[in-house]
């Protein structure tokens, strides 16, 4: 991805196939163990700083980010081919994650805290003084996504959530949206400079091709990885932490087709406007979204057939849109021939054919659950918009598929009351197999909150548990330690009896909020 | 490790190196699908029961092993060659371990529950109900340790955890101590039936060998791994973890030197005692303490001449004791006499010969700084009552030298209020290698409460993110699941608004305790 020159590299407009924007620097191995160096030597001061002085610095990030709106926007737009609306409502939850954390910093659970008092008298043995916190784990590399050049990206959640944890954060560009990647790499580094910090708190490195990434996550200094990607991209970099002489967690979130469960009585009573909801979260953002809806389940009939017809109607109307880069395109395409190839599978509709490069028609197939659970290629993620409905004989087949499922990051199911009965068999077959699970909505659509969970199962992450959105990303970036009979004069101030921070204890085995 | 018969195998006396004991069946592979097959037909039967039928589940465990006392404390003893009263007061540990679990349950903060109630008329885009709570991982593998028995066995702190977070568990037992696991086990069997919970809530399998814990982690129902052991057995369990199709995660507890830095004016101003708590420690339980303190490192002088005399003297006084097994035994003489051998380092003293087989004689070898860090092999885990003194020429080299340490389970500190300052710049740079730090203290001993951390950075465990021993080690089972817009009916009681377990609540980011 991008064009090599002869001093640097430039974006590709994936609606031109043409090279656009400034020639940006290309990174190579020695700039990655630089900035490893500078995360390094910055480390230690920036995790003692007090949670507050944290979060000042993400509200200082979000707010560089927003006095950059227009010349952000613009490129985003330019170097992705998203719509501007869609770009701009991104910096928004961009932002907002900055102060999610923020708000989580100083709530304070985070840490963890736990005191258990000494107790000299017990018998046999007296009880030291034991008290933990959670630390930062060190250095962290973040790989941008191609598919949110914002929220995913440079400044995004697992940015946000590394350097709210007290991590310094090495990000590796990606090389789609590198000077959508350069402008918010600016901003941070705005922010560091007006907070005070270490410059070492937040690098950025870019350039095309696979090395610089593998670099990054070989050097001995980087402590984690958050990567959202590909499964295949996802898995090489999760063999190249382990096989380091000290293996670092990977936190990679890969691959989901995010099942659809229609049960009877909502099918029944509305499969035409299902069909419309469907349509519209298949194909929106060219179905570029790692909660994209692409595969949608339930027992044959006619009320499945009118589901069917009415959204191939929906679907074979929908406008082409542009993908974000040429290989993703090529991907799609070589993809969706494929899947009309498989014996059982049918293509029931295809979308309007776009003007300009790159362009995504949405797909939809048909098969039924035999052959679905029988050919392992139809489980695999085809990113883009393109759906696969599958029929099943009744509800046992349904449960059956349900079990044969891989991980997932989110299941849906469509249900009205009377429906209550199958979905109450479907939810714990699911909850095993996923990391969200709603109802009567559509999975694209992940709001940045505290109670959200993206993330799930192998493949659909390297690691189920925790989030790579909202506030529950912060664990991923933190290990306890426990501290044994330190003098007072020695404790941090997280731990110390008088609690500078105010924050919320486990003390000898009772919460106390502050 | 047991000696195979004709129809089973039957544990060695380590004193003796004879078997002795009833004859055990040997399970294989067909026995260890069996148990992973009753496992997961327990699973959601038994992770639906209320926090509150675990918590007595647990406690009937306990109150089962007791009724049992003189029975598994006269086979645990004849089996490691301990002394009844460790292994007496290491059943009480057992059971202490099970009740506060069961307290931990009642507490309820382990579900991590979060709340983001529904925004219907927020824009530009409403806020869907959104609940989080921790869900069990399914069935967890369980390998006893050699070293302690009961406490880290089959009814150990792996079991406990993961019993605790709802996960049945398959436990493949050690087969150091076969009769002791059989006894455990039929004490936890009759928990499972006297509180009519599924039978496959807990299986133990037993045999010589490593084929039979192989299949276990290979095994495709089981969905997480609690190991304590050698560094060797604990990297080949996670490597045929990472291989499976889908990779699980895996706690292995694997080696720890356990660093004792002597400051200045403590060394000072007692370096008899300290040498004496030193040998003292280094020679509980024959060194068998995965925090046993094998390395001391302080800056040379006279004071630390008398630190090494008198420790010199204490451990050559010290009687030798019977190791567990002869494996472990061998292992031990081989490390003392390579250790020897090493240039640069030199034996200094030697505990009595003992009578007997397996008997361990302590070893207190010096070196300085420069050698330590040159020779990759000092750093090694000599497992038993085998202790290094390394002399740094000032304190930039001891600085230097424990910035060269591997990851640790712990780190202690010994000071007086003179050495505060060299503490301070110590600390840092210990706690990111370690589990736990502690002051004037010795690091065997290990307290089962909440704010325990026993774990640290690779190669002391190969996932620092969380404790094997205390109740944040039931953190190691649980993963998150979202619940968007689930109908009242349908949601799990734990995230119904009426609480019934009244547990602690994150609502809308406000802590709320029940």
């Amino acid at each position: 991805m991008g064009e090599q020159t002869s001093a640097g590299f430039r974006a590709i407009d994936p609606r031109t196939g043409r090279p656009i924007g400034p020639e940006l620097a290309i990174d190579d191995a020695t700039s990655v163990a630089a900035a490893a160096a500078r995360a390094e030597q910055a480390f230690d001061a920036y995790r003692a700083t007090p949670p507050e002085t944290r979060a000042r610095f993400l509200e200082a990030i979000a707010d560089a980010l927003e006095s950059r709106r227009g010349e952000i926007v613009a490129a985003a737009v330019a170097e992705s081919g998203l719509p501007e609306a869609r770009i701009g409502g991104e910096l928004g939850r961009t932002t907002g994650q900055m102060r999610l954390f923020a708000a989580t910093l100083r709530r304070g659970d985070w840490l963890g805290v736990r005191l258990d008092p000494a107790l000299p008298e017990r018998t046999p043995l007296p009880r030291p003084d034991l008290r933990l916190r959670r630390i930062p784990v060190g250095p962290v590399a973040v790989f941008g996504a191609s598919n949110f050049p914002l929220a995913f990206s440079v400044a995004g959640g697992d940015t946000a959530s590394a350097l709210a944890a007290g991590c310094p954060v090495v990000v590796r560009g990606h090389p789609a949206h590198p000077y959508t990647s350069a402008l918010a790499g600016a901003a941070i580094a705005e922010a560091v400079r007006a907070c005070g910090l270490p410059e070492g708190v937040f690098s950025l490195v870019s350039g095309p091709g696979i090395a610089l990434g593998q670099s990054l996550v070989r050097d001995p200094r980087i402590m984690a990885v958050g990567f959202t990607g590909s499964r295949a991209g996802g898995l090489a970099i999760a063999r190249s932490a382990a096989e380091r002489p000290v293996p670092i967690p990977v936190f990679a979130e890969m691959s989901s087709i995010n099942p659809v469960f229609l049960c009877p009585d909502a099918l029944e009573s509305k499969a035409e406007a299902l069909a419309d909801g469907f349509a519209a979260s298949l194909t929106l953002g060219a179905g570029q979204f790692c909660t994209n809806p692409g595969l949608v389940v339930a027992v044959r009939g006619p009320a499945l057939d009118r589901f069917v017809a009415q959204a191939g109607k929906a679907l074979a109307a929908s406008p082409s849109a542009t993908m974000l880069t040429p290989g993703i395109h090529a991907a799609y395409a070589r993809g969706v021939e494929a899947r009309g190839q498989v014996e059982g599978v049918a293509q029931v509709a295809a979308g309007l054919v776009g003007e300009g490069e790159n362009q995504c028609r949405a797909a939809l197939f048909v098969t039924d659950a035999g052959r679905f659970m029988a050919e392992p290629s139809l489980s695999d993620e085809l990113f883009g918009s393109s759906g696969l409905v599958v029929a099943c004989a009744d509800e046992a087949e349904l449960l059956s598929l349900a079990r044969a499922l891989e991980g997932q990051l989110t299941a849906t199911l469509h249900l009205a009351e009377a429906d209550h009965g199958v979905a109450a068999r479907l939810l714990p077959i699911l909850e095993r197999r996923c990391g969200r699970i709603l109802c009567n909505g559509w999975p694209t659509g992940v709001e940045v909150s505290n109670a959200m969970v993206h993330g799930g199962p192998f493949p659909s992450t390297s690691d189920s548990r925790t989030s790579s959105v909202g506030s529950l990303a912060i664990d991923r970036f933190l290990r306890p330690v426990c501290y044994q009979n330190l003098p007072a004069a020695l404790l941090p101030p997280e731990l110390s009896d008088d609690n500078p921070y105010r924050l919320p204890r486990l003390v000898d085995g009772r919460i106390e909020t502050a």
